[in-house]
């Protein structure tokens, strides 16, 4: 036996990847005064013909996880970072055409916001509120999340967001379910509708005989049409309003083919007051942590292949 | 000795507070169909006669933290939720009035600020943009503090903030420190200056024979002067801002004569790209996470006496 | 178009699921004055015939995940808590096979050790040292996992731990990678290996016609034989040390056809301690927390087809 | 006004400290082939005279937390980590000793602990069971934590530790306390006592004329006190198992004067199995997250000033 071939023993290698995780890579774009930020955290896995690195611990094959770093940082200045997606497909490539060794790469990012500080009228002696050229406040709505996978021939772009709490304080019912011996649940005709929505949406671009979607104007507008649907549903179970938040995504929007949710039902129970001599109409709620309905899924246009993995958006 | 006699060892019970911490609670106000939300995190410390519960484990002058967690949602439904200082007030002269033994409540509340969802034009048919009347979108910028305390005499009342991140990407420079053995830090004279605020103010609102704030006026007021001098000082150094953001408060606002900040340093290293053949013109930092220079300090009125606690922004 | 018919538009419900998540279950059983302790947090995750309340909102074929929390508590009295993996077989069975609707139960659980307190001969003046029979404290090294899926006919049954930090002060070496314009790393041939360890591995039991294992004695086994192979593994890359962990278990365990692990390289790096005149001869090193160098692979036994996710062990 | 005069503004600089947070130092000790480890996490806060650098940002005061980063590092090095007391006082000393500005300094330090791996007999080809020199597992019962200050006069230390949770399954009672409006609790004459506990000590060293404390050992000691008492103590109140839990430390530790502790009482709640027609007899408990009862309290030894601060062990 050499060192790189697999050892006589029953055991076989089967899906592995390797990679630098969580690169936090701020990027300060100048123009004129005017400062734009791009930060991301960027973590790289790849796979291929990594054997022997497992077998006999040779690193022939192994391009170090410190230099997958240290391209996250090199491609931000070499090439910019326009969008989240755009930046993971470019590293994507590098990897699988720049190493005989890697098949696959994929690039997962989640990308945090930043708005400018608006500034006051009257405190602002030095500075107009709309010249706030360099100066952010982190904006803490969601999380902004994109996922590239390459082969060498075909691009995968999931995009995606997690940690956007929502509530609807009505308009959200829940009754008509199985009873069963274990069942104790009060059917309710009002109550509040409250979720933590992660999701996780796949575009139907693959590669570059397509035509590239505007990604930045892509995540405004799938965010824009699954707040209006979480609006807007009169609300019987919440996996109606899930469908409903997906199905809005899918019709309005051409270049999404698949969209999975992942949203636990935030309880906000009612709190008895009736102990204390109060009414609690539909005003006092605790709001609890632990244990919480989950409610997941994934809708897709007709016909499109499922690709996101089940427990992408959840674990 | 009798089970309520203090043991005759030489060991001595010092300050002590118990309480139920961390009471989630929501309150929806309705006005016609337009609905408000409150949502506060809040936790009760009462001490006071308590000597016995600790010596003997008699409960006599026990009023459970059971009780305490119901009283804060009771109070949500008899009071209202104005604001979380006045809730805080209500809920510490409550304990204190009601119960002999208790001589002193603090009351700390963490408040989650809501958004309503604002919907697109178009793919709302049947909500108007304006008419968004239950739906709320949970505006994660910062988390806003208060802790009341009462001693039957006299309140004391902090406000506060945390988790308010802000960048400046320039106007920000370090140099002319201190060097001894072990410094190895370049002079910068023009750095990325980043932190978390974390913040607490104590109004001089002592008691009611004195005119009470307008408390959610107030938060609004403080945070908009911290942040315009935020933006506006050209930094020398992250303790001069910091005096600055203190300063603007305590000259702006005469209902606050105190205010202390802990802001962490968030490091942006500017990733050394050199090896890559590449210049790094102030445009990729890498975005350290451990270890952070922590700089603490309080501003108060000329002639006020320090009441916040050192360890109260940060451990 | 009927409430429960789907609607006419280009949009297809894909694979969904629901339940009720983080039920945190404590059961104590009494052997005469001596306590045992289970701790546990289940969730629960049914799917099947679902589309109706995707569609339309109706609940007729929807047990509330309120009844499924409910289940858990009384099963955990019914049938007492033997080990995870039993438990959740219990439930997965119970649920597909009292509901028609549900086709697939999955049941995930976190298992939180705890160690009898050991007390002191000189201090513990009432109760032996051997004889502490209802005190207890955490055991934090590892947390426990199972995830238990039946559909009806099959079951399938993965164990697991996660948050298991080890860490060889040598023994670890790291040169012969591949370098490109990016490398920067310096060759190591005598570094720590330290990694917090996750695994998830998946026992060949599949039903009732085969014997099923002893699930504790089968979980202390692998964790066992997956630490001796950390011990006596002279490291030429973590990707060797993960394979002979795997293949260890492999080779001892019968029962386990796959394992599947992700760890995180915890870097320890060498503090340059030149600039202050002092040498590090391998002393003194900064625990860095992000990023970190990510590797994950399945080890199979020979024929077996690997079923463990991708995702699973790992975000 | 100069660059270093006070603003002629009616605001005043008040307690003010600057510093590294958060260094993670390891520490590898070489003796033959059998290793030691020592790994902290260590922050350093410094004050003096900082007026100028808040005022005007002149840095000619400020020696960079940088440097006491290096410090750390350096130290660690220099003097070894025989315990993190010893290392926090090497540390104090040298920053006051050293910078003319600097009048006091406080390092805060967390130490991990690990255990030597035990691997098995059958399993272990290579290595005996009592051989194992390098190879070490996490040890993740609690975290250990220290604080000492110096004034260039006396030092103060504290000893700590936090996340210690335990549990007494039966030997707690709670009833007899006070009712009022809002009480619906039951009175319990068997329920579980569980905690985590965070704790503080201030031992009465303050510097060379006195004999040093064994750091290490006195740590141990004051555990065993404190899980001694835990486990003897037939508790009828938390507060009364805290009380004897620091009773027991005072009273067998001469060289510790002061203790806090802060005690979540984390629920077990007895799950009501009535509605299914079971009966709980003790048996099954919900482990609830929040609200939590919070007890917290300082026992001095008689005559000690009470100096470990209110807010240290909780906030």
């Amino acid at each position: 036996m050499t060192a790189t071939s697999r050892p006589a023993r029953p055991v076989m290698l089967g899906q592995n990847q390797y990679g630098k995780a969580e690169n936090r890579v701020v990027k300060i774009t100048r123009d004129g005064d005017t400062h734009h930020i791009k930060d991301l955290n960027v973590s790289v896995a790849l796979s291929g013909d990594m054997d022997d690195v497992h077998y006999s611990g040779s690193n022939a094959h192994v391009l170090p996880t410190d230099t997958t770093k240290n391209t996250v940082f090199a491609f931000a200045k070499e090439y910019g970072i326009e969008s989240a997606e755009q930046f993971g497909i470019h590293l994507a490539r590098h990897f699988v055409e720049s190493q005989p060794a890697i098949r696959r790469a994929r690039i997962r990012i989640e990308e945090y916001a930043w708005d400018r500080i608006q500034t006051s009228d009257s405190g602002n002696r030095f500075i107009g509120a709309d010249e706030v050229r360099h100066s952010f406040v982190r904006n803490g709505q969601e999380t902004r999340t994109a996922q590239v996978t390459y082969d060498g021939e075909d691009f995968q772009v999931f995009s995606g967001l997690k940690d956007l709490t929502v509530m609807n304080s009505t308009n959200s019912e829940f009754w008509g379910y199985v009873k069963d011996r274990y069942t104790t649940l009060k059917e309710a005709y009002d109550r509040i509708l409250a979720t933590q929505v992660a999701g996780v949406w796949r575009h139907n671009w693959t590669g570059d005989d397509q035509r590239m979607p505007n990604w930045e104007r892509s995540y405004a507008q799938v965010k824009r049409h699954m707040l209006d649907a979480f609006v807007e549903t009169y609300s019987l179970s919440l996996q109606q309003t899930l469908y409903q938040m997906g199905a809005r995504v899918i019709n309005s929007r051409g270049e999404v083919d698949e969209i999975r949710f992942s949203l636990p039902n935030k309880h906000h129970f009612l709190v008895d007051l009736e102990p204390f001599g109060l009414k609690n109409d539909h005003e006092v709620y605790y709001a609890a942590d632990r244990p919480y309905g989950l409610i997941e899924a994934t809708i897709l246009r007709d016909g499109a292949e499922p690709q996101i993995p089940v427990d992408m958006t959840n674990l």
